[in-house]
């Protein structure tokens, strides 16, 4: 059975990539690699050069994302994406060499990250196996040298989507947010808590921002509405946490 | 003001290594090493082989780990072990070449981790920069081959200390366990729960268990206590998931 192999490339930084990920690149017999929108160049070429320096001589086959189905609802719109992205994989394959295929995963294949639940699809077809990568979450908390959570503290990752949804989780001291395009710190009650927001992690644009939240929300909406500006798409993410004296 | 680097080296496959992380320690001047107990003997092991194989040329300073005094309560026991350990650093870096000091650090420096906390302590002296790593969460799921989260949800990572206080954390869905020396998943009610759990991940090493909790528990403590009798100490983690039927 042909081995699909989701490696975990880290945010953005060619450096990243840990040395396993790196011999399996090398190893590989075939890469696919997504075809993606003009906005999101940036990502394509550190794919590219992390190919390069790996010295990897296998056949890098692109495929085209399809597009998603804004008029179904939110879980049944995310699935029928991925039933479309493993039917390009499939097609992708056909005629590729034989010998494991790799995937290049943005930070790991574990978190918040759709490779494993495509790679389901073909669960009868290629044994898949993870390698994993530096998330944002390490990126994040590498940037600005501090620690993920207090001592013998409990973190809470969640989603922009969530936290909208459900404002600050019950109970929790540190929370982590992921996939939020808008800014939704600014809806919960910033009084007590800090925020450690960075964007483009690991990269040469990196951006960071940090403090309490109430001074510095307005701050980080401005950075991260300029940085997308000038470079026509942005990723970020941010760690928040209730000071100390409550 | 010297350079303290602390550089994450995954979970005990000196093949986590990132690539940046290889670097700084082929460019760092010093390195600090705990030495620690004979039981610990296999780590030390991996932070020699990872400085080989990066060809490191770096003055290795050992260190003695001082003991923390069980005496005191939790959180005031880790403060005191932390200002400890922050003057072997100290006394031990007395005489070392100019240039970056490097620390290797099991997983991520951010991630329930006392390195960051300790070099606080040395903030007047040093400057800290912090080099991401692969983490235990990253190496557990990795090794099972299964998301982090679900579909936009969100993970509660938290202690063994924690979950035996609080139990299963409110509106939770997915929880991942650091620290637990005592197999705390047997304290919760384990219906409808499932359980993946690793022991020295990415090491050779490596143990898994998985299945639903209440069938896999005993096979897990059995397991755990087999292994950690075998290699005389064991480092493990675990996630649970709420099956999506309830």
């Amino acid at each position: 059975m042909t081995e699909l192999w989701l490696v975990g490339i880290g945010t953005g930084n060619p450096d990243h990539l840990t040395l396993q990920g790196q011999r399996a690149l090398r190893e590989a017999a075939t890469v696919l690699i997504p075809r993606k929108g003009a906005a999101k160049e940036d990502l394509a070429e550190v794919r590219h050069e992390i190919l390069r320096r790996a010295g990897a001589e296998a056949q890098v086959v692109p495929f085209d994302m399809p597009v998603r189905d804004e008029n179904l609802p939110y879980q049944e719109r995310v699935a029928r994406w991925h039933d479309a992205i493993a039917d390009r994989w499939i097609a992708a394959l056909d005629g590729a060499p034989e010998g494991p295929v790799a995937l290049l995963v943005w930070g790991d294949p574990g978190l918040y990250d759709s490779t494993l639940r495509i790679a389901e699809r073909l669960s009868g077809e290629v044994k898949v196996k993870v390698f994993p990568g530096v998330t944002a979450l390490q990126a994040l908390t590498a940037a600005h040298a501090i620690p993920f959570n207090t001592v013998n503290g409990a973190v809470m990752v969640t989603t922009g989507r969530r936290l909208r949804d459900h404002g600050w989780p019950a109970g929790a001291e540190t929370v982590v947010v992921m996939l939020d395009g808008e800014c939704s710190f600014q809806q919960i009650d910033p009084k007590g808590i800090s925020i450690w927001w960075g964007g483009f992690l690991g990269m040469p644009e990196q951006v960071l921002e940090a403090g309490p939240l109430a001074e510095t929300s307005a701050r980080i909406v401005a950075t991260r509405a300029e940085a997308r500006a000038r470079h026509g798409w942005i990723m970020d993410t941010y760690l928040m946490r209730k000071d100390e004296r409550g």
